[in-house]
């Protein structure tokens, strides 16, 4: 019913163009050849050379789709009006309504639906369907927004960018209908390619992910933007829609696991959705750039890095091709800088992307320069330039990779034939950059995030019982044992090797009440150090292990955090001063197989730490991917525990020993 | 002769569209209006309904300017045929001449000069001369380009963005005039406001660098782009021009001293340009964002960081201001957001933006949203939103700060109206924030980097001279002495207070050859130390020195390094594992005073442990910065110096001590 009712009335129609009702009237009449459209206004008139009825009353039978563009006070009665008549389907266009929880209660009672309120509006290009603000051209991506300004930002962007709407959601306040179901319903929508989604906040994140792992399984790439990833930012969010935002390094980590990419802004959203619709996927982020300017290759070269993509060498025998085709004057490694070449023969554009695309180490081409300006500049060579861009764009598909190409004229025919060849044409490098990296998102492909169900709930408190489920989860931990008495500390002394450590443990920050004493040789040290301790923290369970004093060791953390509609987070990162002074550290989300969880350490600055620093042996990393996985999946599969921490965790070149833990139930 | 010359002769002129020396003859004609304008071609022939001349030697008298247009090998004549007709000016525009640099001798040696060769050509405004490849509009910016193609990439995209060009000049291989010398030209240019500069190599960089500092006196802004700061952009490069490029952090280094900014790719030269021409220079990077929709005042507040902008949170008194101005729902710190105010009543617009740019904390403003788009959805509007946009304007000049607009609707009479009153307006907010960004550059005064001329040079070599030299500059040192035998070893450790340490003082590593011993309490263990080492290493000076044993030190280094062609640098940074794995380095051109060198240390990621971590005191870094500057002023001031390091620099809360030190000297 919200994108192709039989019927629909707007109800505070209005004949002024500054007015919502006006837009909402004036979108209606436009599908008045395909349903009918009843226009509502209180004193009657005439919109659009179109009478107004004065209520709803007014109408024979009920509309399948009620648009409420009434002053918010009014809004409660209409509804009730609506109601009694049949209505099934609202949407809500007012805003501030201060009753509106108490009205949306009332409709899905009566089995009917509502977006919004404070919707921008709604727009179904198949439907021939617009009751919005503004008005929209039609095409293949969607827009589901939290704000519907931002989501009118994007449709505009959009249409200057030669991409228009499939269907286009403000889904406002969404008192009744949720984000989730309208992204579930997208994934059966023929016409939608891309989905472009803005969400400020992420109650129900977990139905909103599995919405787009469905659309993703339907084919269909989902674009994520939302804001919050600044101080400035969350404080606005807040005051905006009352929420909290969520972490976005959390919203992050649960996006690529679902295969979705987050953008930070609209024209990013706009410059990935284009390439994507172009269908320019590269399977990765090696790419090679062509150029008939070496300045223009350099620069290309140069930024590609600030948007994740390399650019590597190309093998022997690529830079052999090329080396054949160009003057000796030419860079035939990468950047491959033509050097008067394509001027010389517009031929040597077609035959160095083909040779360099063609490299294995490579997934994509992008070609930066003059080409696109032939035809423009000279009329006379219009022609041969679309010949070639033909050809050009035949060569990326012999190579099954995409070509992207950088032209300073990125309008006209020349530009238009490239991109509906499947080749995205872009005037300036870095949007082009930019969306070649975002698009390589949706090669990957999505990771599983379901948890066993396990029976045993994690229901212990402090060190040891902490330490218990995460040697049974394969977690290694040093010898040691629970003492609670001189007698029992001096016993296990005996049967461990030194030096010691002996630990309150039930205490959450141990060093800081001086539960922890170090450096223990011998029993009658140890029976002393527990004396003592003891004597300041009474009766508990104190625990004596042994000391990790292997070489050549690193420092590291584990961390495990579930959070509100989000889901479970690990992460890995280097202990002590590094982790807050350089915030090193990697989260994925739970749970991660060992090698998610070797990819997450090589991610780390301190890789180079574990893999050797200095002539030092080289850590041992697997154990540490291992001990990694062992926890996430600890923590993914059990819904009772909110946190787990293992800091430090010790990696050498022998193995992973965690030196604390710690285990933190919900409430 | 340049720029207006009285005559000018295109040597290979053509026909034919697809030719350079076509397009050289057509820009000829155009200015054919104020000069001479000779065509000559050996075949004759006629271009454009202008007959050519078959040789040089058919003009009556020597053209002031002959461009050079014809194959490599034949240049050499027709320069040889012009200098003996007295041409004193010469374009070269053929590319791969192999005897180019002895045909620039015999040009300079007739007391004549070359642009060129390989240039792309030369086009001045004023002096309506165009002989390029390429049109140009005419307008406040200059080009100066080492990439042809590059430079016109900046044209078209000045031209794209309505700003239009003063002067071009496609330098080229640089045979004879340099970009310093046209810089410096620049400087005295009227017509130039703007300075669009793309450099691959910085051979001669100081001379370049001292023509920057004068166009900025003479208030013109340069933005500087250039090659290299990836591996792949550098291999290119080497390529391309055969030479290696700078080191761009030297470059940014020699760049934020001069006051240029240097930018990132052509289209972030376009934004800043624009609104250096419209005056929009903030004072500093402190930004407000206002907005009519929480959603895209959040992207602007997220997305500032990324681009060095702060989104502080406002003075009680702006937001009690706001808070009178705005509905309950509104937010009134930074970002504002109208939340319906502004539709409610446009009037708001202005006053939320003159509330919030007058707040002392803000350099700017940011105005994004549906601002811009009332009178191009509603025509009727139109004579108000302009009305508004002259009010807002004047709300910013009466600040004495900028406002810069980011509207969905960017193009069109509205905006039009507020780039011409000294509004930046962008139809997305990234290109906003970074052109916001780089026009504060221009704000920020040179610094001078005059260094005193000394009359003794350091001569010495090893460890002691070193630290002679450094402590007469004012560095810290432990208490030590210079010891050749046991017995002096012996006696110096009497006279010093241990745990002392013994140093093999003229190695370069001392650690790594054994020539290092910690920890030497009493003269006894001097003794034997000095008799094992030297036993080892054999005569030498000896270094005991005490060891820096305070509480609560953390470890630094401070390098400086003189650069070909880029003047000296000063590096401070974390000592230990921190400099090479997390690059926790800055650096800036020496010499600095003692603020700037504090400054340097605040933008250090390390600086949390410096200012007290976890509770430890507050190390001394005051004294820090002392000791930086007093070392820079020392590489600066001595031309010998080729490098210095101190590594570590102990900086604890009663000072610092510099632990070794070494001064390399030029060969």
């Amino acid at each position: 019913m919200f994108s192709d009712p039989r019927s629909v009335a707007v109800i505070g129609a209005s004949a002024n163009r500054a007015k919502w009702g006006y837009w909402l009237a004036a979108g209606a009449l436009a599908g008045a050849h395909r349903r009918d459209v009843h226009l509502v206004n209180a004193r009657g008139g005439d919109i659009l050379g179109h009478a107004c009825v004065t209520s709803l009353t007014a109408i024979d039978e009920a509309p399948e789709l009620v648009a409420l563009c009434v002053p918010g006070p009014m809004v409660g009665a209409v509804v009730d009006e609506a109601l009694a008549l049949g209505v099934k389907g609202f949407l809500g266009i007012t805003a501030g309504i201060e009753d509106e929880p108490a009205i949306a209660a009332r409709i899905r009672a009566a089995g009917a639906r509502l977006v919004g309120g404070n919707s921008l509006g709604i727009f179904d290009a198949a439907g021939e369907l617009d009751l919005s603000w503004g008005t929209f051209t039609p095409g293949s991506m969607a827009i589901v927004s939290q704000s519907g300004q931002l989501g009118s930002e994007l449709a505009r962007l959009g249409e200057q960018n030669g991409i228009g709407v499939s269907r286009f959601v403000s889904i406002g306040n969404q008192n009744d209908v949720t984000a989730a179901e309208l992204l579930l319903d997208l994934a059966g929508h023929d016409d939608t390619r891309v989905v472009a989604l803005y969400l400020e906040s992420f109650d129900g994140g977990e139905a909103v992910f599995d919405a787009l792992r469905a659309l993703r399984e339907a084919g269909k790439q989902t674009i994520l933007l939302t804001v919050g990833s600044s101080a400035a930012g969350s404080r606005l969010a807040r005051s905006h829609t009352g929420s909290l935002t969520a972490p976005v390094d959390v919203v992050d980590a649960v996006c690529r696991a679902t295969g979705v990419l987050r953008a930070h802004s609209p024209a990013e959203v706009i410059d990935v959705a284009r390439t994507v619709i172009a269908g320019a996927i590269p399977a990765g982020r090696n790419v090679v750039v062509v150029g008939d300017s070496g300045g223009q290759c350099g620069i290309a070269a140069d930024r590609a890095g600030d948007y994740g993509l390399a650019v590597p060498a190309l093998s022997a025998a690529a830079s052999k091709d090329l080396e054949a085709l160009l003057p000796a004057g030419a860079a035939i490694s990468n950047p491959v800088d033509l050097a008067g070449a394509g001027e010389a023969d517009l031929d040597n554009y077609v035959r160095a992307v083909a040779s360099a695309i063609a490299d294995p180490g490579v997934d994509a081409a992008v070609l930066t320069g003059y080409f696109g300006c032939y035809g423009a500049d000279n009329p006379e060579l219009m022609d041969t330039e679309l010949g070639l861009a033909h050809r050009l764009a035949a060569a990326a598909d012999a190579a099954g990779k995409p070509l992207y190409v950088h032209s300073m004229v990125a309008t006209g025919p020349v530009a238009d034939q490239l991109w509906a060849s499947g080749v995205p044409t872009f005037g300036t490098v870095e949007p082009l950059l930019r969306a070649l990296s975002g698009a390589s998102v949706f090669a990957a492909p999505s990771r599983d995030l379901t948890a066993a169900e396990i029976s045993a709930q994690f229901t212990g408190t402090g060190y040891w019982s902490a330490r218990t489920t995460l040697s049974a989860a394969g977690v290694v931990f040093p010898d040691g044992a629970v003492v609670t008495d001189r007698d029992q500390a001096v016993a296990a002394a005996d049967a461990l090797t030194g030096p010691l450590v002996l630990k309150a443990a039930w205490l959450e920050h141990k060093s800081e009440h001086g539960g922890v004493v170090v450096g223990l040789v011998g029993s009658d040290t140890v029976g002393a150090a527990f004396d003592e301790m003891h004597g300041r923290l009474g009766d508990g369970d104190y625990v004596l292990e042994e000391m990790d004093v292997r070489p050549d060791g690193v420092e590291m953390l584990i961390g495990c955090q579930r959070h509100p509609d989000l889901g479970v987070t690990v992460t890995v990162g280097t202990g002590g001063v590094a982790t807050e002074v350089y915030a090193d550290v990697v989260m994925e989300s739970a749970p991660v197989d060992v090698d998610t969880a070797a990819a997450m350490i090589s991610r780390l600055k301190a890789h180079k730490l574990l893999a050797g620093w200095r002539g030092k042996p080289a850590t041992d990393v697997r154990a540490l991917a291992e001990t990694v996985s062992a926890v996430a999946r600890l923590a993914a599969e059990n819904p009772d525990i909110a946190e787990i921490e293992l800091n430090p965790v010790r990696v050498a070149p022998d193995g992973v020993v965690a030196l604390d833990a710690l285990i933190v139930t919900r409430l």
